[in-house]
């Protein structure tokens, strides 16, 4: 089967032989989206070595002991916890030390033909839902995620620092819990994108103008200057949600963070469950996010599209 | 009166007139102590100039207004608010965004024959506090405050990194919310100081011996190095106390407090009264912090002498 690897530092479209794993369902793959993860992997984040992508949309081919399954369209965590430490015993797979991680730690991912993930690990897709929209769940529930560890009320006042994929669906979310959320970004056409989902919208150039007593501030951007806005938007005592993994360290006012009491909370992944649930009531917008789609055999140029400025998400189509 | 100051970037010992403040308590110092904040202070930290230190005991000499003040023993909160924001009406002036604050902004401090703060800020004394004992409060008081921002249960398995001043109180803090306590440093001396106070002590070559497991880690060391081995003991979801207060940036890898979610909590200044109680209740061991006491007379020598490596506190004393 095709998939796009990244191996010896090399991001190549190889044709590897199909998954044949007993203990684990077997997923065709009918569209993947790339994501900054990807892109960064590329540049030598996470130390990753194999078939990368973890944003898909499949359908289930072989699903031992879960035949039920089978001829399913699904979507997947991407944690695959080793099922008997106290967290995966706890249902939450997500921080398990032993996990490996669809297309990041340890195991091949999804822009391919078929991946394999733990049958465990698999919801169904409403019919509701697109594929094209289905391919957003992984990030979506990243984003929605952030509700898991910070409380937002409808009088909270928010900003998020970023308008690329990730800022938005945090924005989108966000406004599903606060009257008051603000996103910050570089381009009006991509801040324009949440404009009907209660959400203002503010170039980065005004963003100093905002009072500095935002409650809680995400930094979306990936850059070590969010995180500086971001302090600067915070009141004493607010709360920093940070939602970008990149490759290397960054530069931060540590001093900053103690005077004024900040706290920095570092989110990750979410639940599958909520974010299909906000998909199948409308309640986001994703489509509006796709800026092209390929096949999976133009993988590398996908995957370059994807690194260039002004490009939202990129899909890889599986079933041409 | 005489009063240790730093101006133009120059630390002197300065002859200036006495205060003589009307709407504010005049306190004739009898001791303070030297702060790693003082240090950095003469760094450039904060770019204060006037007459620094903020951690005394002395006696009110005058109290327009709050007469049965005169003539007491007293500490004083350090965060002087403007009194009439919602912080201040709250009570809690330490966040006030038109705070001064004593000897670090806008204000000048304690290592000097008298200070001025408002009536509100001055705690009295008990008398079985000795004076040596008393100027501890303001730090203590800030290491005791990290229980006001996380929780410690007896269960909570929690590391403070350094063992200088500040990491010994917050150790010795700590330990008496926790049964599983551990204080690592450089100093096997400097670790002994906490032994009979149900704090385990490690040394920093055997710490990534410690299993990563910790549920809280209290970075009191203030250098990047300290941060990120907070980052290696905690376990997935653990909270990191950054206590330390220092000039310029650090680097630190944000990648790994999304990825292992973990919340970083900054932790400036904590409640006198409780401290105070700690200290009459005899739960704290202070004196044997002190590595030396000079007259203000040798005020800029005393400060050359807590910048030495090895050197714990420093006292001023103004009674002789």
């Amino acid at each position: 089967m095709k998939a796009l690897r990244f191996e010896n530092n090399h991001l190549k479209l190889a044709e590897i032989s199909e998954p044949n794993f007993e203990t684990e369902a077997v997923v065709r793959v009918l569209m993947s989206g790339i994501c900054n993860t990807d892109l960064e992997i590329v540049k030598g984040y996470a130390s990753f070595s194999g078939t990368i992508g973890h944003e898909f949309v499949g359908v289930v081919e072989e699903a031992t002991g879960a035949s039920e399954l089978i001829g399913k369209r699904v979507v997947g965590e991407i944690n695959a916890g080793c099922g008997s430490c106290q967290l995966c015993a706890k249902g939450d797979s997500r921080h398990c030390l032993r996990r490996t991680v669809l297309g990041i730690v340890g195991r091949d991912g999804a822009h391919a033909e078929f991946l394999t993930l733990p049958t465990r690990n698999l919801l169904e897709v409403p019919e509701e839902i697109f594929d094209s929209q289905a391919v957003f769940v992984e990030p979506l529930a990243a984003a929605f995620g952030i509700t898991e560890q910070v409380e937002i009320f409808p009088k909270t006042r928010l900003a998020v620092i970023g308008d690329g994929k990730l800022g938005n669906l945090c924005a989108q979310t966000m406004a599903l819990k606060s009257q008051n959320v603000f996103l910050v970004g570089k381009h009006r056409e991509k801040l324009d994108l949440v404009k009907e989902r209660n959400v203002e919208t503010v170039l980065l150039e005004n963003a100093l103008k905002l009072n500095n007593n935002f409650d809680v501030v995400v930094e979306a951007s990936g850059s070590e200057s969010g995180f500086e806005l971001a302090l600067d938007l915070l009141k004493p005592r607010g709360k920093l949600v940070l939602k970008s993994t990149f490759q290397g360290a960054a530069k931060w006012s540590a001093s900053r963070v103690v005077v004024d009491e900040i706290t920095v909370v570092g989110s990750r992944c979410g639940r599958f469950a909520p974010a299909l649930e906000l998909l199948k009531n409308k309640q986001i917008d994703v489509e509006n996010l796709i800026s092209e789609q390929f096949d999976l055999g133009r993988g590398v140029e996908a995957l370059n599209r994807a690194g260039q400025k002004g490009v939202m998400k990129v899909l890889l189509s599986m079933t041409n």
